[in-house]
């Protein structure tokens, strides 16, 4: 079925004949963005299709957000990612029928996406109803490097004889919605969003500009065309209000190929003229037209060479994961590359799904990513949360709140979220931004971002705690009423993760103003009010279970009722589609990892021996109904000593949109889980930490892997970690070791001398780290090699009946 | 501004000239109703108006509830009452003129409902611009004895000279609607609900059939009439599809007058065809007119006066007081008089408010009153109820749940709620209707109903709570998730009051089940089920703050944040429009009586100290943002000795709407509040509790008042009890008491022998009662007297700044 599953190749995603059955899989898989344009990864020839989908970053319409009953402080408007204008359209007719796997014989298809050139490649061996016999191939990019600007190339050759060709290369607005399938994660589906303003045609290329009605936003898709083949080739160029086309039409003959190379630009904007927008996407195809195809390519290859150098993981011993992690990696990068100040929303660029909206899975799984490997990608992405300060103040004092109330969903910065209980009271979404904001403050030590931008989204989320907590009688600090990551419980007092996230914020805070004091004086930070966060950070409150042994993910949790899981069918996951609120909230079941995040982004809170068994816990009671858990359960898998289900669960995420586990790839990909792909193999089994700015490792191997190296930038450096196994284990089958049930006698999970670990330096200054709590300080040139720590038989872990990962051996 | 505010008749319900700029108060108050029909007190001319409306209970329009985030169980249908064709309209032409008090001159108006005779009198002399003066007078009245039958007796007579008269007698159909308001208690409005299906015209009747297009239910209305007045009368009778009108002319001289009778049916069905409804309006108009106006005034009297004489409340002290409660009475008896087996909705039949939907407050604050003075009212509320099973049983299925979920907001019996935390978690729906069948069945020993509807009201409300309850670890059973009566507060653990009523529920259910065997086998009961509520019930967990010495109103609750009142203006009440629910939920504000009203129902679970200290503290921090709130507070002010407080309760319950306290009287009267006028004299005042069955007093006079006395019916009994102030206090000013700030030097709040009651049994077998703890029986003719116990001063209690009572002095 897909691919990828005999002998895949480790840098490239390909799909055979089985592409035109798994279009709902491949047309999100093989979407090609940069963070600013998105081309989803339809057919050249538009159809058969699922979903076509051409996105621009920040581009929406308004919809209205009706409330059964209205209540203060719902949002009455909502924003919708908005397909627009399709530039990669080029439909071929063969003698006179139109090119159409549907149609005729497809004697032969591939498709491919090259992780390191960044280009499409696409063959397709094909015999129409009446004979004629073509090959097609194309390739197709969208610039790393110039971000309005994308390319395809196109090629026809008749195999058999002469043909007469037709190319139509189009550039198409308000192409019908495709429909939904009525599930609430999808988008909102507009019809005919976008209103004609002006269409351009000149000798060599076509305009067309477009604005939404309600948001009054304006587009420009423009295209430009490089024929080459027989002398003899007729064009044509036609313009209408939704429709700009050139025909290309010629007799071709045998030995001969048909050759098209269209380039295409797009720009938006909610101030510049029609005119204006229509000027800039001319100015860009012309550069474009300077640069061609071969330096497009040239230029992408360059960049990925650059982003691959200090990004790349490599596995020995699990070829498939080995590419699931280099796709995944490849689509982070692509949903966050071009980010100047954009959002990297939930999908990235690759679908419609969540109204386009991004979350707080961007600074919390996305940007840790970006920071270590693209840091300029997380930059861009937090100044655009920066951006939207002017509403998140405006949200804040609607809800009576102070400092800033970021939008838990949204594409301008508007908060469109239409169920406030897991919308507005995940407060923790300001948490995120503080901890994505001091990562990478600590990680790339940009100072002139930390005092534009930083020091104020910092000071911004403290004052909201300050307002959102309060000391209790007994000098606690606690915060009631909030929603926590698991949304499967909601509104609920003291929980774990967001308190304790809180405290980072508000020390993150404090810490913030002392380097950056003329930002904090612009912002009327007082000393009494960076005391007053220093007290509330030392009196944060969460709630422990003494008679259990456990954190509570918030408090009460653990006196709930357990869920019924043996009466839980697997057709009624996700439960949220099954089960009502109520039923979900009142009792002890999680969605997604929430207390064991905790002990990952907060583990300097937690003992070894509290991780083991608060993990424990939680194991038996999460379902994973949402992307958002496994990587986290991987990294904390791997902490306690769980490697095979680490590894496992790494699988799980790395896999999310690849098998299509969550059913719903065709609305575009899961961008955190796949971060998550490269998360695991750096924090899971690297054990990386960055508590304070202080980078550590604790690499371990799970028991398949001979091999695993990965590399992160940090500080100015680039860290290279090589995990190996050195020698064999004394007896029994290494990979049956985490799921053994059995006692004292088992053998140990790690015996020492069985893994070691290489450090190398690879660029930077001299830089002290450690290696499972030793000190170690690395020196380019001068790499370091230290054993892996024996590692006792940990306690087995069970998961819901029927939720287990599936078994990765 | 209010007629009623110097020397107000106690039988008389009036208002003066200032009735035509209140009409937004009057149109409501002056609605006539039995519970099947209502008729707003519209002007009998139609203008001006703020809200016509015409509604017949149970009939509805469905409605689309869209979600903006869809969840699993969300209703996504609504209903909405519809104002159905108003037959109330009498048009008048002096002259060339229309008689309409916004031209010409008003020389006199008044209005008054006659609560004795259920009749609405109205009398205006009026100048036409042009000089011609008539006097209009109209008596109205919606029959007690005839449920589909209203009649209006309409006379006009030339003041000074001859005058050519026309009256305009109408029946229209989809009247455009009075606009909203925007508040989200509003009802949606409806534009042109109704679709014509039939129109009859006859010599002396017209009718309309109309149906809804949505809900497809019919409804037909139907008039006839009598004149009399001047030998030449013409008389044109016309129909239209949403109009039917009777036009009668005359030369009226000086001397006669112009007579109208109008006598109108309604009738509706989900079942019975267009010609069948018809036919049904056609007899009972026959029927009208054979007993004529006369007739229906006097079965009127009739009604009122047996209804009075079992549910009269007289207050010797407080002139306007009296009124209101008359008033309140009233119109609690008008919401349920017909009920057969109908809703009784939160705003009765007098206005839109709430899309015409019944709620909890049915069950707990208007059934108890109904059931101690009109019992087969709150029998056919509980048929209701009863008949909805089907439905509730359903959503129960929906829910996960076992049993019934009754509908939180419903007009049919299908769920409505837009907003589940403050809907379907409101479990404690379900404990209201098992406490009001209990109430009802021990109250009147009505065995028949017991078997046919209330042992299975308590069986599958006790197989709900069995399955939102589960037992811990430490053998409590405990209830998580839900939401209590405070609506400031949501999805909680253990509301005390939510658990306490639970744990009632099972046990009515447990004794239900050993009277009426053939029942419970019917629905399968087990002895297995009887022993599982037994155990939960005598297992079930709440709170208790030792720190503070009060109960949490719900876990964890005393530890909230404080509301910050000093800094809460009063234009920020109420606190629902003002802040989201998340900052309402999360701290210590409390929008109506909760744990207070577990201290009233659930009085036999608390000590005499537990009640003062938990009054006290929750009294600090409840805002009555809801009018289901002073009453309950009235009560429990009396129990625990501030009484000066709860007879300002008492004030503001019985003013809700006279005074329009809540700014929304124009969308119908708040039923409720209405009921608890009645219910502070006889459980506040009069200590009335019936736990368990057993019914008895504990009789106390607030300062103010030198009388109280109330009857009740009560197990086939009529009760009266009389307190009556006997002595003066030794010193000072008693009305001065309780709001004294001082110390133990103060006086006693009652002193011995300052107070007696006197009980007498006015009908039925003798009767075991208690007077403050102390054992009495009744006998007919035996009027027994005792002596209020002495009282001691208690501690003041304060109630949030700016939201105290207005003072009753």
């Amino acid at each position: 079925m897909n691919g990828v599953t005999d002998g895949p190749d480790p840098w490239r995603l390909t799909w055979g004949p089985d592409d035109l059955q798994q279009l709902a899989v491949t047309e999100s898989l093989f979407t090609l963005a940069n963070g600013h344009i998105g081309l989803r990864g339809s057919l050249d020839e538009g159809e058969p299709r699922v979903r076509s989908g051409t996105y621009i970053n920040g581009f929406y319409e308004e919809r209205p957000l009706p409330h059964p009953e209205a209540g203060y402080g719902f949002p009455e408007s909502g924003q919708t990612v908005v397909n627009i204008t399709d530039g990669k359209l080029v439909r071929l007719i063969v003698g006179d029928s139109p090119f159409d796997t549907r149609y005729g014989t497809v004697d032969r298809h591939e498709r491919f996406l090259d992780l390191r050139t960044g280009i499409l490649h696409r063959t397709t061996d094909w015999t129409s109803p009446v004979g004629a016999r073509v090959r097609v191939t194309s390739q197709r990019l969208v610039s790393f490097a110039y971000r309005t600007i994308a390319a395809i190339k196109y090629e026809v050759t008749p195999l058999d004889g002469d043909l007469y060709l037709a190319i139509q290369s189009d550039l198409i607005a308000n192409e019908p919605p495709d429909g939904g399938t009525g599930d609430p994660r999808e988008a909102a589906v507009l019809e005919c969003p976008l209103q004609s303003e002006l269409g351009e045609r000149a000798v060599d290329h076509a305009v067309l500009v477009h604005r939404t009605p309600k948001s009054g936003l304006r587009v420009a898709a423009g295209m430009r065309h490089v024929t080459a083949g027989p002398e003899q080739i007729s064009r044509q160029l036609t313009v209408d209000p939704d429709l700009a086309r050139l025909t290309v039409a010629a007799s071709v003959r045998r030995g001969e190929s048909l050759h098209l190379v269209k380039l295409l630009a797009y720009g938006w904007s909610h101030r510049r003229s029609a005119p204006a927008l229509r000027d800039q996407v001319d100015g860009a195809l012309t550069v474009a037209g300077l640069i061609g195809w071969d330096g497009l390519a040239t230029r992408q290859r360059e960049f990925l060479d650059d982003f691959w150098r200090a990004a790349d993981v490599e596995i020995d011993g699990d070829a498939e994961l080995q590419q699931a992690v280099r796709v995944s990696t490849f689509h982070v990068l692509q949903a966050g590359s071009g980010s100047q100040r954009d959002a990297i929303p939930a999908k990235g660029l690759t679908g419609p799904g969540y109204d386009g909206h991004a979350f707080w899975d961007t600074e919390t799984f996305v940007l840790p990513v970006l920071t270590y490997t693209f840091p300029q990608a997380a930059r861009g992405a937090l100044i655009w949360r920066h951006r939207t300060l002017p509403m998140a103040r405006a949200r804040a004092e609607v809800l009576g709140l102070r400092g800033a109330a970021f939008a838990w969903r949204t594409i301008n910065g508007q908060e469109c979220s239409g169920y406030w209980p897991a919308g507005t009271a995940a407060f923790h979404l300001a948490a995120a931004i503080a901890d994505a904001t001091a990562r990478y403050v600590a990680a790339t030590q940009d100072e002139e971002f930390e005092r534009r931008y930083g020091a104020e989204l910092l000071v911004e989320t403290a004052r909201l705690w300050m307002s959102l907590g309060h000391f209790t009688r007994s000098g606690d600090f606690r915060i009631h009423g909030v929603t926590g990551p698991d949304e499967y419980t909601a509104v609920v007092d003291d929980n774990v993760y967001t308190n304790l996230m809180a405290q980072r914020n508000l020390r993150e805070a404090v810490q913030a103003c002392g380097r950056c004091v003329e930002t904090a004086a612009r912002l009327g930070v007082t000393d009494h009010e960076i005391t007053e966060w220093r007290a509330a950070a030392d009196a944060v409150y969460f709630p422990y279970d003494r008679a259990l042994g456990v954190h509570p993910q918030s408090e009460g949790f653990t006196r709930h009722g357990e869920w019924d899981f043996e009466r839980t069918p697997p057709e009624k996951y996700p439960l949220l589609l099954h089960y009502p609120y109520f039923e979900l909230y009142r009792k002890q079941v999680v969605k997604q990892a929430d207390l064991v995040l905790a002990l990952h982004l907060r583990g300097d809170a937690f003992t070894a021996d509290e991780k083991v068994r608060d993990f424990a816990y939680y194991e038996a009671r999460t379902v994973r109904d949402s992307s958002l858990s496994a990587a986290t359960q991987a990294i904390i898998a791997a902490e306690v000593g769980h490697l095979q289900l680490a590894h496992d669960y790494w699988a799980e995420t790395a896999f999310s949109d690849l098998h299509n586990l969550y059913g719903n790839v065709n609305s575009g990909l899961h961008i955190a889980a796949l971060a998550g792909s490269w998360m695991v193999a750096v924090a899971g089994f690297g054990g990386m930490r960055d508590h304070d700015g202080e980078l550590t490792f604790a690499p371990r191997l799970p028991p398949m892997l001979s091999r695993l190296s990965f590399c992160m930038r940090f500080a100015g450096r680039v860290v290279d970690v090589e995990i190996r196994r050195v020698a064999d284990r004394p007896s029994g089958d290494p990979a049956s070791g985490d799921r053994a049930r059995g006692g004292s006698d088992d053998p140990p999970a790690i015996v020492a001398g069985e893994q070691t670990v290489t450090y190398r330096l690879l660029e930077g200054e001299p830089l002290q780290t450690h290696h499972h709590g030793e000190q170690v300080l690395l020196r380019t040139g001068e790499p370091v090699t230290l054993d892996v720590p024996a590692l006792g038989r940990v306690a087995p872990v069970t998961q819901p009946p029927g939720r287990q990962p599936a078994g990765r051996r």
